[in-house]
């Protein structure tokens, strides 16, 4: 080994995951352009998606003037609530038995769903608490069926400061059930709810048209830089960078096999890269033999393919055709020529549940960039 | 709503996921018996797959008198090491300059698996620890090949306490790979590391036969109930109860879609129950119109099927056949007639990797079930 080979040796074992959050508030900022005069409201559930709510959080009420707040479980209020003095709380998931404390003590608004927790909110209404009632429209999933909203009385209907609906296609603008939802919400709001403001569009419903918006729109998986109008160019800007090293790089000859159950057989000499990330890292296992890794070779990407199964801390890919890859260079699992939503089209689901694995995992040398302002 | 109906009612939000830390001791237990005379070492990597490795790693020292634990990095050693002061803990993706720091605080034991991250090894080579060597034999993944062993000279081969090596498809008994791993381990062992003890199996290999044993054997996925001897029925106990409450209960009328982009449609009347649980909570979203939820009604367990896409906070089935369903009831998704391998199997990926996903969610109530001692 030479000594100048010796000066550029780098060995490093742990992966990385970069969150641009000055992107992440450009995404905001256009988003509540493309839904003014709607009031803008940041989805910050499941720990932001995986991203951290705290930080999320933090960054869009003091930098963007967010004010209102979605996450689905009152515990996942009670971690970021004491950054945010000023601001409203919605849980999604409602207010129950379970965790009546944190509403009680942090005056969280609760999402009623169902006359049974509609029932129970009543015997333990809370003061100076107006909650949210929610309607379902069509995607029968969590919210009143009209026939339960019929049995509310005048005063019921009285109790509540927001009416809120969820759509099931408004990644797809022609389909059928937007339309069909958007005029389902507007009986239902007319019928029982005409001087209460109504949100019905998390960010996919932002690009349906002004229509959609009504008060309130509810900004989650766009403003993370998903694709949540797939049917054009993304507007948004990517956010995620996650990128692993080389632990080793190793020939493969003609006829031998690669990972758990030797799922690929070498049909010819190969070269091979070992990385130091895997499923425990919450990259998906259904990339084992279809995924891609990128390494940057001057300026350009060069593109390499998973070999054989995912495995827990590890994966290795064929660098046959990259050129001067050096053990502790850094494979790219994400960037922004390979996005979110490239990603999880080759682990064949969506891009929401790749970011909201990936992010939760201790594992990584998390890096948040954020301009000074 | 009559007065018994009223008492009955139980509101509740909050996924909850039990761990049997007492059926975990057993399962190591047995298996220490198994592999006997080689001795015990506990894989907590991964966060212990998700179960919380502090956890683990505390009551295996205590209770059970492990004294070797494994981790993939060494930042995961740093986090469970206060608890265990007469353990060796092995960092499997070894030393390099990110986490160098670590060793030199804590002496933890690097695996050395490549020649670029040995030289590293000797320019820091740090006192009183004799690191790990991993041989590649088969698996094509982490480990000196055998050009790159004929390299090392004999100091350099006397430097290393633990000789190591990991299989490819020892969860098929009878897979060709089993005899061609451990000829060729033991073949590069007699050569360079005749007096130096070895671990081959992880706890797949346990169940090959002693000579797969050696040493050590480095026990993880059977500990936690997984089956690592698939061709034959498990030896081991399920840990994981998995299970979310009821947050309403609804009717689906013919012709009515479910959950998102309307994948499910009603042909004749269904009833539905939404639970509250998703993908956000590491459910594998494949398990979208195939998964099940099961419902205990007298001492039986009925079966619900999931309904449409698993989104990110709830999931969807069909109760149409669970009488005396009412909100606030328990559907189980992992139980010990749903194990993680049978939810594996339907989400069509394995154990390893849902267990991995789901611990690690902050919106379960955790439960550890211990007995006193």
């Amino acid at each position: 080994m030479s000594f100048f080979k010796r000066l550029n040796e780098h060995v490093l074992t742990q992966p990385v995951l970069e969150i641009d959050l000055n992107r992440l508030l450009e995404n905001y900022e256009l988003l509540c352009r493309i839904i003014s005069p709607a009031i803008p409201s940041a989805v910050v559930k499941d720990d932001a998606y995986g991203i951290g709510a705290g930080v999320v959080s933090k960054i869009l009420y003091e930098r963007a003037g967010c004010r209102h707040f979605w996450v689905a479980h009152a515990l996942e209020a009670e971690k970021i609530v004491s950054d945010l003095p000023e601001a409203t709380i919605y849980v999604l998931q409602g207010m129950g038995e379970d965790n009546i404390e944190l509403f009680k003590k942090y005056h969280f608004i609760p999402v009623i769903s169902s006359p049974e927790m509609f029932d129970f909110w009543k015997r333990n209404a809370l003061k100076d608490i107006k909650p949210v009632i929610h309607v379902e429209t069509g995607l029968n999933r969590l919210g009143f069926r009209e026939n339960e909203l019929k049995k509310l009385s005048r005063k019921d209907l009285q109790m509540f400061s927001l009416v809120m609906s969820h759509l099931a296609c408004a990644d797809e603008k022609d389909h059928f059930m937007n339309t069909y939802q958007l005029e389902h919400f507007r009986a239902i709001k007319e019928k029982y709810f005409k001087d209460i403001p109504a949100t019905v569009s998390a960010s996919d419903g932002a690009f349906l048209g002004k229509e959609f918006s009504f008060d309130m729109v509810r900004l989650g998986a766009a403003m993370y830089g998903i694709n949540t109008a797939p049917y054009r160019e993304n507007q948004m800007r990517n956010i995620i960078t996650l990128k692993a090293p080389v632990l080793q790089i190793a020939n493969l000859n003609k006829g031998e096999f690669v990972g758990y159950s030797a799922t690929y057989r070498a049909n010819t000499k190969r070269k091979i890269a070992i990385l130091s990330i895997g499923y425990g890292d919450g990259l998906p296992r259904s990339l084992s033999n279809v995924g891609k890794v990128f390494f940057k070779s001057s300026e350009r990407w060069l593109e390499a393919r998973v070999l054989g199964r995912v495995s827990m801390d590890n994966l290795i890919c064929d660098v046959t055709n990259v050129d001067d890859l050096n053990v502790g260079d850094f494979g790219y699992l994400i960037m922004d020529d390979y996005t979110l939503d490239d990603i999880a089209r080759d682990a064949e689901t969506i891009s929401y549940e790749v970011l909201s694995r990936i992010g939760k995992n201790m594992r990584y040398l998390k890096k948040y960039l954020l301009n000074a302002r």
